[in-house]
């Protein structure tokens, strides 16, 4: 009985832990992922960024597509975040793995804020594109702040 | 009247001309934008097939998830391939830019059948994966034989 306990928890910790990285072949192959990944969803929201500070000018359906990508692209990275991922051609800090709560909680608001921005560029008006893109970017640097090495 | 004309076309020419690569700050952004869109595509597609050929146990959430992102991923890379994106760290042959027709019916018949793909994983049938993951690979091979340095 005891015994089989034992092999049942191992068996569910192995499921737990390997779970978010299992996904991918080698931790390698998950940090380039959500490096990709947020490249990406950067040069789209950067994009959609410049217009709203006037560094490029306004054109309503390429904001709008490329805030829908950047949205899209925003719920991409964080699954590529698993166990031992935190070794290699990363910048992530180790606090991701021991913070892992208020991690997930800023990458959720990041996500809520570029989800707003989508919606703000779908209605083509700039005002609310500008309001939103200082809210999305403000999420970006938090998170930076916190979790991003120099 | 000649002048203001060829004026008009001038700036005909180069809309047509830069509203390719005029998405991207400098050509390097696109090229890495492409290769990163690839990449995310690939490691989707590439849990999919690994399914497909046995090589991974069969998750139904997970492959459809997976064939979902890779459907949604294969439209990004082509508005990346502008002029002046044939230099720097590319694999990019130069016929891409000589041949965009065909270039653009290769591109278009990929994801044509990742569409395909995700429809059939979604469905849950392991069979249509099989013949859809087939396909869609083929168009992969077909592209990267021509259009791809070693």
């Amino acid at each position: 009985m005891k015994k089989s306990a034992s092999i049942a928890l191992i068996a569910t910790l192995l499921a737990f832990t390997t779970t978010a990285s299992a996904q991918f072949a080698k931790p390698d192959d998950a940090i380039k992922y959500r490096k990709n990944a947020l490249f990406v969803m950067q040069q789209n929201f950067g994009r959609v960024a410049a217009m709203a500070s006037g560094k490029a000018p306004f054109d309503a359906k390429v904001a709008a597509d490329s805030a829908a990508v950047a949205d899209y692209m925003g719920k991409l990275p964080w699954a590529a975040f698993g166990e031992g991922t935190d070794k290699g051609e990363t910048r992530a800090k180790a606090e991701i793995w021991k913070e892992s709560a208020k991690f997930k909680e800023y990458a959720e608001k990041m996500q809520a804020e570029m989800s707003k921005l989508a919606v703000a560029a779908k209605s083509g008006n700039l005002d609310s594109i500008k309001t939103a893109v200082n809210a999305t970017g403000g999420t970006c640097k938090t998170c930076h702040d916190a979790y991003r090495k120099e």
